[in-house]
């Protein structure tokens, strides 16, 4: 078993096979090659009898492990959102893990509470957010979207629905556009609501909620009987990144007097800038909102940023006081475990206090700027060969496309080019890009969102994507 | 902001500051000396219009934020139950992050699916589980019950709670010990079955949960049309680690057809000790089962390894396809993403291969029944001094107790002593104990179970009881 001292002379190599690894990412195939039960079948069925050494586990850590990660700190990984590191987040990563505080409380870590305190502020300030908004920094949207749908729903219940159940309440409405995120859905179920009474409003030809279609969903559910809750606004879906038009929708909220969430989970980060805070114009008619530092933000996963309008609200709905967890200092600061869901927190404020501090706002804006540029020539690349289709219209940065040569009519078979061309693609090991569908055509994601992705990075994926077409068939 | 090479070096330095860290920890205040605010007011307003060096970043962690830690890694921490580190654990941890890969299915790293198949197999091998149970790594036990009671929900409605939700169904009933932990209350309240329906089933005279009452409970449930749907047995409670006798409350589930989940979050660590394997005796009519290796077994928090039965009523409770999501490798492999709640998920496996490999199951062993012993003997000296009072059952590494002079017999009296004596034991900075509240009388709560507590750690921590109470006074 390691001693301290053994500690301090793996860690150090550690870090040296950290750093290698950090530079020579680029050169390892993006997403995994292994085959399903390969790493598996490689870890015995059971536990050692005696400790083994750190040098065994790390060879295989190296041997079996790494050929089955998908690397996604690869400057080369375009897929899905980005689930950004940086050197800074790194670092307060590896300080969290060393101090190794449970953040339930006050208490247990004054400084993990204040800190945080003091990101969402940051963070609040940095996107614009009005000053009433306060929050907490939660694991996953996936989390912070439950935690606004129960809010909503024990608001909507006068705080009865955590007391009673919702056996013969009403029959509540979740509203979200048909491009809304899965968690909405999971959310809606975990909260008894029922997926049936989420209503997926439809979407413009830029793929934005529909605000009148919210307002007639609204006025027909009223007319049956149901009890509109929640309307959930995406900023940034995830199929396409499409930006639903906020200001109209939170007028329909105010009126109907119904709570407006907004999952701003990936764009979120895009508020830094100056030029994208028109996302927000409406913001003052929203109830609460979730954007992901680890996303587009350079932090380590998990770190989500959950806000809310009414505070008293939220801990209404989640406080919870057992006597072991009784302290004097209650009431005079944020015991964040009634801010949430789980009991158990992370001390996830340190790293983005690393990354914020070490990027400066000038150093997260100037890197986002150049993603959206080479999104940007990217796009236009698209456009401009005859072969290839923009399949929705360039938001921030993520380009959807595919490939279209002018003989290929059929739908089918277009689809069919592009499943192979993605499948192709994710084999070279070179770059690593994931799917959509968009009006049930098959879409290709390119996000030029990774931490350390440069321009060259971006024009050899459009060569490969070019050369791989000339070989791609149906 | 840093770059490669500037990272590389300031890893390395960052490293001899952790190494320090864990070895001087001992000698730091336990729990943090700061008033409320006093960090707040130390971090400005808002992030750095430009980038700062990490030089300034971490002498401000060390003068700001380090001052506001309570060390759990400290050897002198008893307080509530550990959240254990390992030097293991670390290392493994500092790979995580490094990796930053976001591991909701297969395809986004195959390894991490595949290493938590296996690290999920070798617990329910270390603990003597059912070699039907199957699960996944969670974040936290809150996140598990809720797992489970949402399952056993699902399950109950046929599969309809999901898709109709809660409104018009049975009202369900849950059952745990007035001992449970504050997280079924939470998870019954989040899930829509309402606090009023959960049902604090009676203990007996050891806090255990009495299944004669049980019995009754839910028969006069079901007299009054109520459905009863989950039992929560635990497993070492919070307050006294008390041990609910699962034989029993298994078979009433199983007459009753009722989903019997088990919290052992702390006390499950145990049953890698044979003579504790009688814990889990009715363990054939569990359906799911929670223990968080990073309570006390040496695995940074968050990990917690949840179990289930019936893999398919989980899957059918969880599982949401988007397209976005949808790989080839589909039903072949496990996507993690539909084992739980939340859709993003950490690389949490490797740390636990760590600390599990570099400990053996002998070392693990060994270190368990260290403690064990050490707490053994606490409660023996707190026996034989006659102003001391045990206030439980001693079992595993816990001791509840008071201080009881002979001369004072107001039960006020005595509360207010052991407050005091609470506060000034912690306010030496020399340990921290947390208390709870046994039949309605303050008490000291001892755990023993700190990855590297030593005798000498519990030694001086009964000195200092010993003199701290010489001084204290109502």
């Amino acid at each position: 078993m390691l001693n301290h001292k053994d500690f301090r002379k793996h860690a150090h190599e550690l870090v040296d096979w950290m750093a290698d690894y950090l530079q020579d990412v680029e050169n390892l195939p993006v997403k995994s090659m292994v085959k399903p039960g390969e790493i598996y079948q490689q870890i015995p069925a059971k536990a050692p009898g005696t400790g083994e050494s750190m040098q065994q586990i790390m060879r295989d850590f190296q041997q079996i492990i790494l050929p089955g990660i998908t690397h996604w700190q690869s400057p080369n990984f375009f897929a899905y959102f980005p689930a950004n590191s940086s050197y800074a987040s790194l670092l307060g990563e590896m300080l969290t893990a060393t101090l190794g505080a449970q953040c339930m409380i006050w208490d247990t870590s004054p400084a993990a509470a204040e800190l945080e305190e003091r990101m969402i502020e940051w963070l609040r300030n940095l996107l614009g957010l009005p000053e009433q908004f306060t929050g907490a920094i939660q694991d996953t949207a996936s989390t912070a979207t439950l935690t606004a749908i129960l809010t909503a729903r024990e608001q909507a219940t006068h705080y009865s629905s955590n007391l009673t159940g919702l056996q013969n309440t009403k029959t509540f409405r979740i509203y979200c556009s048909e491009e809304a995120h899965s968690s909405v859905e999971k959310a809606v179920a975990i909260a008894g609501i029922g997926r049936e009474n989420m209503v997926k409003v439809a979407v413009d030809d830029a793929f934005r909620m529909n605000p009148e279609a919210l307002s007639v969903n609204i006025a027909k559910d009223r007319e049956h009987g149901f009890t509109p809750l929640c309307v959930v606004a995406t900023l940034g879906t995830t199929g396409v990144t499409a930006i639903d038009p906020l200001a109209a929708i939170g007028e329909v909220c105010k009126q109907q007097n119904i709570w407006l969430h907004v999952d701003a989970a990936f764009a979120g980060t895009a508020l830094v800038l100056p030029e994208f805070r028109w996302m927000i114009a409406g913001i003052e008619n929203v109830d609460s909102f979730v954007m992901n530092p680890h996303k587009w933000m350079f932090t380590n996963f998990d770190c989500s940023a959950y806000f809310v309008r009414d505070k008293e609200a939220l801990l209404r709905t989640f406080a919870i006081l057992p006597e072991y967890l009784k302290t004097e200092s209650r009431g005079s600061v944020n015991d964040y475990r009634d801010w949430g869901i789980q009991l158990g927190r992370r001390f996830r404020a340190l790293k983005l206090w690393f990354v914020l501090r070490n990027f400066g706002i000038d150093g997260i804006r100037e890197r986002l700027r150049n993603h959206i540029a080479l999104a940007d020539e990217f796009a236009r690349r698209i456009e401009q060969q005859p072969d290839f289709e923009m399949m929705a219209p360039r938001h921030l940065s993520l380009v959807c496309f595919r490939y279209h040569p002018e003989h290929i009519t059929n739908e089918d078979e277009i689809n069919k080019l592009n499943t192979n061309l993605l499948k192709k693609l994710n084999a070279t090991g070179r770059v690593y890009l994931t799917h959509t569908k968009v009006g049930g055509k098959y879409t290709l994601r390119v996000v030029v969102g990774q931490t350390y992705v440069k321009k060259q990075h971006v024009d050899a994926a459009w060569d490969l994507i070019l050369q791989t077409c000339l070989a791609v068939t149906v």
